[in-house]
């Protein structure tokens, strides 16, 4: 018997300003984003098509934004989060670059928050983690916090940490992934909706309308497709044992199922610039079916861009609650109810 | 609340001779064909192999048929049958430029027909669906009618206008996607088959054996990755109060099923050049298995092609039933039996 | 009615010496690996990297060696397997050239052996199966065993002979798939362990710890990808009165998912160059969670090549059973217990 397999990290095992390089790097190409778009069946125009993309402006289509960010994240699994109890949540999120076929990403990650709780068996840590390309530019940089247990409880607790995090992304950084956008080449009609930057008003709230019910084998192959391996995602035998008696579907799942089921209402909003927080407010497991609405929370006009405007948009993902009514009641294991609250802040032509 | 989310258009909000540009234009690549290929298990030679294609006459192996089908098809959903009650049936399809990975598919439909139904409630529309490359260039046309339910049943019903469609398409225009095929440089033994065009008989049946379950999880995927949003297949929230409890597998998905099985038999047929006619004479859903049968119900020799001649093939797809015996009663919700009838030309090397 | 359609080889219509061409030629794309990591969630540095594996020293990322595998082996089934009654086993499988993305496989059974058995219902045959890539180069090379019905009881037996098959593959031909490798560009911390040759013994034992449970629309999917037709693996309605009463998940796929587990443990094992035996033990069906545990049997330093280590690796899948004790009792269909077990090389760096 040895060693060579990884338990991974408990919360004793975390310093502050420790920095951690993931394996394993990851060549994404046409391959992910078809499985990608067969897996949500997303339809932006900008991510869907290599011409529409170079017509606007980028230099090729790029990948789907919540696509780079599930392999980044799924690289830091083994390290921060195997023996995670809650993911607790994210902030500062922002897109850099943008992500093409056939480049290769790699993921480093800086413990940047410590506080052990007061039962003594766990400990949150907070961790800014960076996704880079094969030039070692940062395509992706996120802060996400999470409760992991303590391999040994009499451990002695670090000195408490906790990070100050902003609660949106300020607008100066929103839009460095973003190359300029010809507006006059860019086809609403192609892109599925007349609506613009000027069309949208704070406070606005739209229903997405459409259920889209999940599958085990769907969240499976997602979740492996991004090379994450949380077990509660994928072993039936230990998780009937678990707290649900069921797989959870891995949370970046719903994210995406939302995101490409806002389309409708959205479809101009065509690149996350930067996710300001997220919350898995309560689980997702096989057989729900899950519905989204936004509201409108902010506008900003971006200085020094003609082209682009940001909306902030708050989507809320339900399980078996169509949002005709907007709703805001969380789900809980039995009950339906809000699974995902997502504030995010999207670019659109102005 | 506000409009910007679309619920489809109902039959009152079509016009004759309204020409629709749809969303949203997609790059087709080899993604889509690995996907293609997982979710059928097709084995035609010319679409599997880049070397076979090039070395009978093609500049690269093309996409599935059916693939093209699918993508074009998806496209038109949101404006034509988000608010279908039933999918009537397709005529005068034909595939007029082979379509390779990395290219960029667009559709537009026009209103070519309009019927309002005697119960006020419902009207069948008629429309023309194109489907263009990167270059504007036509790939796919085809009919299809639909039954559309009315928005205001008061809504004055327009003029009815039917318009003439053929039985079949016409045999001069069945090969324009197909380039002149090096007959020598056709390896029957890596195709699959000894039989050629001259070896098929009008009247001929041939049961394709096999039989494929089909899941949940794979009919929504195929479903997604054709970007096709009809509420039917995704939604079982909602289907589950519906008229069949279940969610409808995609029409399309069987056609490909049936194709693919068909393979064992007319592995030479190796280009769809035209669907005749295609009937989903009774539904489809997960845990069904789906068997196929040929008939040869026309031959073509194509004037002006020494290369490849076309086959009329009418294959009926089942629920639950092996073709041995050859089976031509329909399936209904309850029972196994007949769910496709797809009549099509296909070449095949002479 | 014709006989068009294939029903497969049956134990008579073998011959000694026999070469089988069989098709289908097969394009192997991004849009496989793709899938292939989506379905084992895999994640070796070299296949999963461009930049690692050019870093190394491979022209490109080769694909994973066990998908090259499953292709090759998909396209013999139609002509050596789809009468079987059991695949008996594996030897002297070598890989002996990458394979890349873009690069087109054919495949060639020669029959090396011939046995009736006693009970004259069914005999083995031994076939040695040849991958080539588009140069006719030979990629893969392997022999299997198979017991195949007949199709006439009365059929005059053949004279039996059995092929005399080494034990292990010989180390002079394992690294023929293999570029010179630099170590000083590995990077253990990209590859995820700082393990490499020196630090494994010969009788080291190691648990890999996870869990994967495998969904019906899984095993067919890749099944499908394969282009393998057998039909216990997809159709329900036939299996629901056979043997196990349920659909039989393809071997290959438990070999790739132990495969993909063993990451955990041996993820400086990058390439596997030769497979010496496998042995499927017992069945696995969906709803079963695969783990794994590996056994290292034995070291050798290859001759010439100061680069890399091969380790003689033993791994042992079971269904239901985690392998934290390391368990060597056999499945039934009723009982957990080991599926698979797999003897096979892998090339380290040193």
């Amino acid at each position: 018997m040895t060693t060579k397999a990884i338990a991974g990290n408990f919360f004793e095992d975390f310093r502050l300003g420790q920095t951690i390089r993931h394996a394993t790097p990851r060549t994404v190409t046409a391959g992910d984003q078809a499985l990608y778009t067969a897996l949500y069946g997303s339809r932006f125009a900008v991510q869907s098509a290599e011409s529409f993309a170079r017509a606007i402006g980028y230099r090729a289509a790029p990948l789907d934004d919540l696509l780079v960010f599930h392999v980044v994240f799924g690289k830091t699994v083994p390290d921060i989060s195997l023996n995670a109890v809650a993911n607790l949540g994210y902030a500062d999120c922002r897109f850099l670059k943008p992500v093409h076929a056939g480049e290769t990403l790699t993921a480093t990650s800086e413990v940047i928050g410590l506080k052990e709780n007061s039962n003594g068996k766990t400990g949150t840590i907070y961790v800014r983690s960076r996704g880079q390309n094969q030039h070692g530019e940062d395509v992706l940089s996120f802060v996400r916090w999470v409760m992991v247990r303590k391999r040994d409880e009499r451990a002695k607790a670090p000195e408490a940490h906790v990070p100050e995090l902003p609660n949106s992304v300020a607008a100066a950084t929103l839009a460095s992934a973003c190359p300029p956008i010809d507006g006059k080449a860019w086809d609403d009609g192609l892109a599925g909706s007349p609506h613009r930057f000027g069309a949208y008003k704070v406070g606005e709230k739209i229903d997405h309308g459409d259920g889209m019910t999940v599958e085990e084998a769907e969240h499976q192959i997602a979740t492996r497709l991004y090379q994450n391996t949380a077990r509660v995602h994928f072993n039936q035998l230990a998780e009937a044992q678990g707290r649900f008696g069921r797989r959870l579907v891995y949370g970046g799942h719903v994210m995406s199922l939302a995101r490409a089921l806002s389309f409708n209402g959205l479809a101009n909003a065509f690149h996350i610039a930067a996710i300001n927080s997220g919350r898995h407010v309560a689980p997702l497991f096989a057989g729900g079916t899950v519905f989204a609405w936004s509201e409108i929370v902010a506008r900003d006009e971006l200085p020094g861009r003609a082209d682009v405007g940001a909306l902030r948009i708050l989507t809320r993902a339900t399980r078996d609650v169509p949002c005709a009514s907007f709703p805001t009641a969380d789900a809980t294991a039995e009950a339906p109810g809000v699974i995902l609250e997502l504030d995010y802040w999207a670019l659109i032509p102005r």
